[in-house]
């Protein structure tokens, strides 16, 4: 925790049967990554981190020719994969078909790497996929830029808008403009949002959301709470959002944003997803008497992947400009730091 | 607010030629009643009490032939109506489908009746349907007792529970016992409940639930915050509900009913229909990294109404063990300090 | 029936006091406008045919002071109409809330024109909307031949779409490329469907239905049968739509369509709206062991023509290419041929 | 085919590390097992027939010590299991989360007795479940009478029913009074149906369909196929069936269910599972103008199963009566002639 991060060797041991490894092309940074650097979510250290990434097959296990939509592989073919691994056996994931209950679930870039097969993190030259670890094959046409983050951020994004669905026309409000925001402010504008509004700081993401979708966006700190919630409400035909995404992380926000709804509106909740937030007061009378509904959602299940896929190849948008900064793995420490300091959309080491 | 209640006597006017007058027969009271006499609702003083009941036809307009499922009516036919007095034409009644947000909407037992056309309560001998009031017919098979809550407890929980849904073999809990919850354990039993499991306070209620349905009711003085959450935990296959109903109105309890709910559940708030509730002290990553769905819901639509008449005519259990007491018009405050003492279930009265 | 269309002189009558008169500006002609004129659908000659318009208000009744989203209206604002008037009150529309059941409805375009109030088609220069006719004010940023076929065509296929939903990166398959097909087209494209195929016949509607968004277009003509369902399936993965969307009207299109849907489909049949379609021979079993859902969808409420502006205002798409063709009212029969001929896209009448 | 149904031995052998054993206690006959006697579904002979069976844990796996829900299982317990084993990693399994479409299924009582591990079908003393089969521990409170046909007949009504859901109030229309049609009458009927008519032939089953929950059971020989329509609509308030459920297997009286559905109708397609059936002829004009929705489905997934035991738990129907006949295996053939003649509502062999 907090310590100089360093470059180390492990190991690149050869895979079982039913595993692979990958050589890594590029891996790009999230906010837990952070935080668990600085010490806010407890991991088994030493470990590689890193749960986003691309790379090509380095080696296959004997029993592997297919990747998880059933395309044929073959060493060297372009891949990403779910960092997530359920157990498919469970309550949750067999019966309830929500995986992310799963107890018995592997995420890697959590698990330490003093034990074989040691490589389990994206920020290094290679990866170790486990048994049943779900991968697709990249389409040759959108770039490594645009693919990196899609099976955290944007896989979180579309499981969660999916739940709470887009209706043709609606005003969506967005509340945080970090890479989920981001996300949610692109979605929502390609699946049939009339209006977009985000609500967020100055700086680098600031233009960033524009070029994403959002028809307008709300620096937070140029207005109060009051205010924000009267602009919001004008933007919105004077009567509020049809759809809010909270994806902030920040609790607090969601107060105004029961305010920001219209009656019988769909309020997402994407960001509050640790434990240690701040605690909230609220009226649930204004749940019941305006009708809300408040959509919790978290993570991604590996099928949301292949949907990112699916719409990095159909948007119209320059989702690649959700990657502002690159950096080798001898500079990691600088690129955490400045994530920290949101100086950066998202930073992505090359390999 | 909190003088005597008494009896008066109004002009009974002749219908205008879309309106009717109903002859009422029995008349029950709702907690709101008390509330407004109470003084912790604002009401326009002088008014006739009362939004639930049941009677005959006295007189029809000229242009009202059928009812509002399109049967002929005539003089004399036993009828319900709608408490709520929609516009049909607002952006949320008419746009949205929604119309629990219409803002013209007129509600009887809420009116003066110091203007024409006066009788705009049930807790009389007549009252008037103005134009657009949604009524029907009754089936002579079931009884006044039965049907004279209809169109307010049980319209809400029927409003509710559509749109939280009840899923085949669903553990349901059931917070509070008050009318609406006693009808919500009832449609979750009836609609494929495999265990419904109630909160409430012991006292006539307490038995009625079990009537109602309930598989078990926890006595919630008998055990403390932790124990509550364990005991349902326990009744529920050691995961918690798939599906919680909130009906007690009083907020604190939201705080345990969401510890008491299995990840990915439903949470339907009804309860807490008045602004001026407790806050509430909430952590939202509780909704988030647990995939909670809070659905709130209010009141009811005129087309729950119909339904509730069919759920009258569908069901098995004593519904008609409701009305637990009744009371003649003059005793009027007899009932109204009976409800307000928990020494009812619904008092009604006959007219 | 196939008489000589002319010119004729009707009275312009003073709206009563919930009606208005609206000044044409563009009036566009629609299939079934042909098909009354060829005597395929049964209609109270003479009358003044033409339910798709936009105009100006001319006179409006003393109450209407609002349009139907309840924004004020004056004389000489911009406005489109539903064209179909629903009873508001029947068991379709009131308690099943869909309208499509009414059987009380009046449809603009199908009246007589012997009686007052005479102007009951937008082949006009002048328009008499009857009380509770539904019409929006239009935003300026759009244009006439953009809207002008708003109210039936787009409204039908937002209608069901909506119902059908479009998946995160779905494979649709839209069978026919006349303006419901177009629109189909457009409106799956910017829903969030990965690849949108179309099917028709070659002609002026054949390049539309790229610039509508289509990733391909198969020329019906150029294959047969077996070709056109393999082509299809090559095109979708080898598996076949996820969504497919029948809009050609020709009913055995049906049978290869249902061959083109992967396991799982759901196939929206909006095209045959007409008795008088052939009948069709199909194996029910495809529906059972293929888990399809047949999705039947009809005209539209008038709150789809509220959606169908607000995605008129948010496409990225040159939907003013729907009118390919200008015509006046002198030349009202080159305009009934030419669509009849396919020798148009769409034509409207500028008045 | 067709030929005596022989008694033979085969080898028990130990279970694999992931495998189990089972004593059968009971055993019923499904449709299709008589339908591949007599060579209407060709199966690879010889094989053990029966896929719907109950028993107890013989030998366990070493690596099996819990059953599908989660709960821990010794030797001796009372297990149901799903006759289906899905491939859980396919796209249908896996990423459309419809196990329905999966290639790689394989069906207990349709596999060759002729190799390892031989005892693949219910008829018999044992049988062998493989790595991955579903199954579950059976609540003592339950009979083996009621249990017996859960896998099958009411997991696939289950299934369908969820699909196209029972609201409250609804007309219910079942074409069929075999299993499935039974099931589906008592799920209607116990999941908020306000009426349920069935149509089927005279016989044992006929009193069934009463006993199962049926208002109204139609003789389906005593009226033409327009004296038919005209009682279903009279039963249904004039108008026809909310949700009609085609459960007989013969496919021309879906033409007759499409005029027997309400407008806006839904129609599931649950027992034409053989494309040995008749085609037929419908106007799909019917399905748009009308706003119908037909809903295929097909036999069952896993979890369904857990949701017929907890049916079996909370019916208040008399769901025992499903097994009207018992026979020893030396009178199996007696038991698929009964069948096949209609003599028994199902058939059961005790073990």
């Amino acid at each position: 925790v907090n310590k100089p991060i360093q470059v180390k060797e492990f190991p690149l041991v050869d895979p079982d049967e039913r595993s692979l490894t990958v050589k890594i092309d590029m891996a790009s940074l999230c906010g837990t990554d952070v935080h668990m650097w600085r010490g806010r979510r407890i991991v088994p250290f030493p470990l590689i981190p890193g749960h986003e990434g691309i790379g090509r097959i380095h080696k296959l296990g004997k029993k592997v020719s297919k990747d998880s939509a059933g395309n044929k592989v073959r060493s060297g073919d372009r891949i990403v994969w779910s960092h997530v691994l359920h157990c498919r056996n469970c309550y949750y994931c067999f019966i309830k078909k929500d995986p992310s209950g799963c107890q018995n679930k592997i995420i890697y870039g959590y698990i330490s790497s003093s034990e074989h097969p040691y490589l389990n993190g994206t920020l290094a030259e290679y990866m170790y996929l486990r048994p049943n670890t779900v991968f697709y094959i990249v389409p040759e046409e959108i770039s490594d830029e645009v693919v990196v983050p899609a099976s955290c951020a944007l896989g979180t994004a579309i499981n969660g808008i999916n739940r709470a669905r887009v209706d043709l026309g609606d005003n969506v409000l967005v509340q945080g403009i970090g890479p989920l925001g981001l996300y949610s402010i692109a979605l929502a504008k390609e699946r049939g949002a009339k209006k977009v509004v985000a609500i967020g700081e100055p700086g680098i993401r600031f233009e960033t959301a524009k070029l994403f979708g959002a028809d307008y966006v709300i620096n937070r700190f140029a207005l109060d709470v009051n205010q924000r919630i009267q602009k919001v409400k004008d933007l919105f035909d004077g009567r509020g959002a049809d759809l809010a995404i909270e994806c902030s992380g920040y609790s607090p926000v969601i107060i105004e944003g029961i305010e920001m709804l219209d009656h019988g509106g769909r309020y997402l909740l994407l960001g509050t997803a640790s434990e240690n937030v701040k605690m909230l007061e609220i009226n649930p009378s204004k749940i019941t008497l305006r009708r809300l509904l408040l959509i919790g959602s978290r993570a991604t299940e590996p099928h949301h992947l292949l949907e990112a896929i699916k719409y990095l190849q159909l948007t119209k948008l320059p989702v690649e400009r959700m990657i502002s900064h690159k950096y080798s793995l001898e500079d990691a420490e600088k690129a955490f730091k400045a994530y920290e300091d949101l100086k950066v959309v998202k930073a992505a080491f090359t390999l």
